[in-house]
């Protein structure tokens, strides 16, 4: 939780981080790889966590399907996995990529892992779960994380699903320490995948820049949004639209990554994450309720916004 | 599924079977050792497969709540297990049992084993997940089963559940082979729990009476709803609660075990059973109305019939 404490800081302040003039030549690497002007403004509007529950899926289908949100990633431990592995087999040009799962992180609703449990111990608790969350005294085998992350993507392949991006659930790989870090990057090349880094997180985990190599993507920046807009919300809900649109109105050149969580605010979400109210049912339906508004669509007008996708990424990708 | 196939016939006409004499001199043991005359008609009102979704085990907490529905039973390996183990580890008086499961048999929604994989292949599918089915060509290695079915009892009281009975999923310890049989009543020795097996299946099944022994439970008749009752209150809704009271009025002297599906006809339960009616949202939404209803009550009330628990028999094991 602390490196994820640390990673909330971090973000908070994307949108708004003055550049580097490295940081600038980098940024203008991607995006002129992807065939636009360098100063151009490009957005990745991506939904996490498909496969939670129906609810997720059905509320990322339904905004994924009007057409702002552009990107998903999805689960694949998940008991509604199959649902959208379903989905996703029949909408091959949709931007889907599969998001990297070592916890189970609720409590009256869980998975465990998709390899063998026999092969990974380190990454279950007690009740033979995937880890609630881990702690100083947790060692999670960076091989053992290795064996069911390949588990995750070959059962989703089994099933249909032709992923265009890796990334990973509460960013464990990227705020952990640098041997899962590692496994990331190798499940990446292996797959011929690109997996999402920002250059946003350098400076609070400096091994991510030290590890990645020339064939590595690297985004600009991302923004997500946080539990204290979510508290503040809560009695001016103005302040949830407020949040994005002061985000985007600040957003620079370059590639940007918008994560988002999708779901609707029903029995089946707000019992799956009654214990906590961060990306609960109430969060999850505000971030639907934002990005299928019109206001959302007009505001990417208004500022020259592009929406891009993982899959033109990985098309610029060296070995693709 | 043609032995299930076997069993709704079988059941279909349980609740007007008439009896032997030998039936009805066990009956009047079980009935007796229970403290009731032989005349008393005894009933199990049974709700089955909790934790199945959040949508099954609201609606069945809720009718467990309002009384008239006083027993049921948990699917360990299911998704929303810990929030049902969770409610009867604060519930201890309740009549909750476990609900062996060895099949997933749902197609968007899916769950795989508790034991690890890699010790139970045969329960198995392609992708990792509890069969779907099992037709001719599929081997359920019995050693195999037993090290499942261990597993969800042993995870089911480490989650702090105290199961009154043991009942199979789709009952496929029953009416598979004797094989399985003998495995569903060597778990019930070594962990003292009475298995729920009737009378009504010995025709179809001989192995079960073969196989039973002098201190195994036998419940003399069980009742429960069949699609094509379910068909005709598609136009005909009161055909549903007609079912009911027809075979309550002819319920038997001695212990009847009424098996029920209860859940809301909502987004999540429709998705999970979107694929097939059959114990689907609508079906379940149906039997929580009857059985939440006054009428059901009254029903009870005017054919003197008593409730009891498998709490009661279990209590009158020689082990116990």
């Amino acid at each position: 939780m602390r490196n994820l404490k640390i990673l909330f800081r971090c973000l908070l302040f994307a949108a708004v981080a003055s550049s580097s003039n490295a940081q600038i030549a980098q940024r203008n690497i991607l995006t002129e790889q992807l065939g636009y002007p360098p100063d151009a403004k490009l957005l990745i509007v991506h939904a996490d966590d498909l496969g939670f529950t129906h609810s997720v899926n059905a509320a990322s289908i339904k905004a994924l399907e009007s057409g702002a949100v552009n990107s998903a990633s999805i689960m694949v431990p998940c008991p509604w996995f199959p649902e959208i592995a379903d989905y996703a087999k029949s909408h091959l040009d949709f931007d889907f990529g599969l998001h990297l799962t070592l916890t189970s992180e609720r409590v009256y609703y869980r998975w465990g892992p998709v390899a063998p449990a026999g092969k990974v111990p380190s990454l279950l608790d007690n009740n033979g779960y995937l880890h609630h969350d881990w702690t100083r005294e947790t060692h999670i085998d960076p091989a053992e994380a290795e064996i069911e992350l390949r588990a995750q993507i070959d059962r989703a392949y089994a099933m249909g699903v032709r992923p265009t991006h890796l990334d990973s659930h509460q960013y464990r790989l990227d705020s952990t320490n640098q041997d899962l870090f590692e496994v990331a990057l190798r499940l990446a090349h292996q797959y011929k995948l690109p997996f999402f880094v920002t250059r946003d997180w350098f400076a609070d985990f400096p091994y991510l820049e030290k590890t990645l190599g020339p064939i590595d993507v690297v985004i600009d920046h991302t923004i997500t949004i946080q539990p204290d807009v979510f508290a503040a919300a809560t009695t001016a809900p103005e302040k949830w639209a407020a949040f994005y649109n002061k985000a985007i109105r600040n957003m620079q050149p370059g590639v940007t990554e918008l994560v988002i969580h999708l779901a609707y605010d029903d029995p089946e979400m707000r019992a799956a994450t009654r214990e906590r109210d961060t990306w609960g049912a109430a969060w999850r339906q505000r971030d639907f309720d934002f990005f299928t508004s019109a206001a959302f669509r007009q505001l990417l007008r208004d500022q020259h916004i592009q929406l891009i996708t993982w899959r033109q990424i990985a098309n610029r990708l060296p070995h693709n």
